[in-house]
C-alpha cells in the first residue's frame, strides 16, 4: 500500500518498464510517507485497437 | 473524462468493436453534456477460463 | 456480461445517470449482439481534488 | 452481484482456476448472503516485468 | 498478491463484512498456494443509483 | 494517457495528494515519453475496513 496502476499503450522497453515503476515508486514514497517496501505497481498495456478517444480507436486512425 | 470501460469475452470483430467505441461515445456525450473530444473508452476482453458466474467459469460448461 | 464502468466527475443529476445507464446499454445491445438483461453499468464518480491532468488537480485549477 | 476480481502472478494451472473461482464463490455467498448466481469472479492474470513491489519487477530480481 | 476486489452494493454490516475477507482469503490461500501474509483483499461498495442491469439502475426499480 | 490509478488508505493531506500527482506525473513523463498534457492520475482512497491483508482488515487490528 498504495497500490499504483499504470495503464498505458504497448511498445515501451523493458527498459522503460524498469524505470518507470522506479520513479513512481521514489515518487509515492517521498510525497505519502509510505515505506518503499509496500508499494506495488502493476504496468498494464493496450492495444491500438481497445483504445478511443474521441469515439475513434487508435487503430482507426490515418 | 468521462472514461468507460467495456470489460467483455473475446470474441467480437474488430468492426464490433469500431461501432460499440462510436455509439457508447455518442450515448456518454448525449447524457452527460460531456463534449466528444474528452470521452475516452477502454475495451477490456476475458478469455472463457477466467470468468466464473456461480463458481463455474465458461469454459467448464458443457 | 459485458460489464461497462463509467468514470466522470461527481454533480451529475440522478435523471442524467438514469439516461446514461440505459443509453450506453442500448448501445452496448446493439453493437455487441448481448442481450439487453446481461449488461452490466456501473457508475464512479471522483472528486475534483482526486482527478489530475498533466500534474494539476481540477480542485487546483484557478 | 458481488463482482470478485483476483489479479495474480500468471502460471496457476487450469485446475486451480477452476477451484479458485468455486472455493471464493462459496466464501462470497456464505459471508455475504448473496445467492450463488449472482456471483460473478474474473481472474486477471499478470507477467512478472509488470509487477513491482519496492520499485522493482518481478523479472528484474535475481 | 493475489490481490482480490469484492465489488458489491453498500449495506453489509462490518460482521460480515469482516467474515468475507477471512473466508475469501482462505480459498484464495487454499487454492492458489500463496502464502497467507501475501493475500490481499479490497471491498469496494455501491450504491443502488450507481448500479444498473439491462438499462435500469437498481434505485429506479419499483 | 498513461492513465494512472493510486489507491491508498484515507488520511493524506491535501497538500500530499497535490505533491503526489505532481511527482508521479514526473516520473511518468521522464520514463515513458509521454508528453505531460496527456498524463492523468486518479486517486482512489480505501478505508481501513475495506481492506484486508492476511485475512484481516486494519479496522480489526489491535
Amino acid at each position: 500500500m498504495p497500490y499504483v496502476n499504470v495503464k498505458m499503450l504497448e511498445g515501451r522497453s523493458e527498459d522503460q518498464k524498469k524505470a518507470l515503476v522506479e520513479k513512481v515508486t521514489d515518487a509515492v514514497v517521498e510525497t505519502t510517507g509510505a515505506s518503499k517496501e509496500k508499494v506495488v505497481v502493476f504496468i498494464e498495456e493496450m492495444s491500438k485497437n481497445h483504445y478511443a478517444v474521441a469515439g475513434k480507436r487508435l487503430s482507426d486512425e490515418d
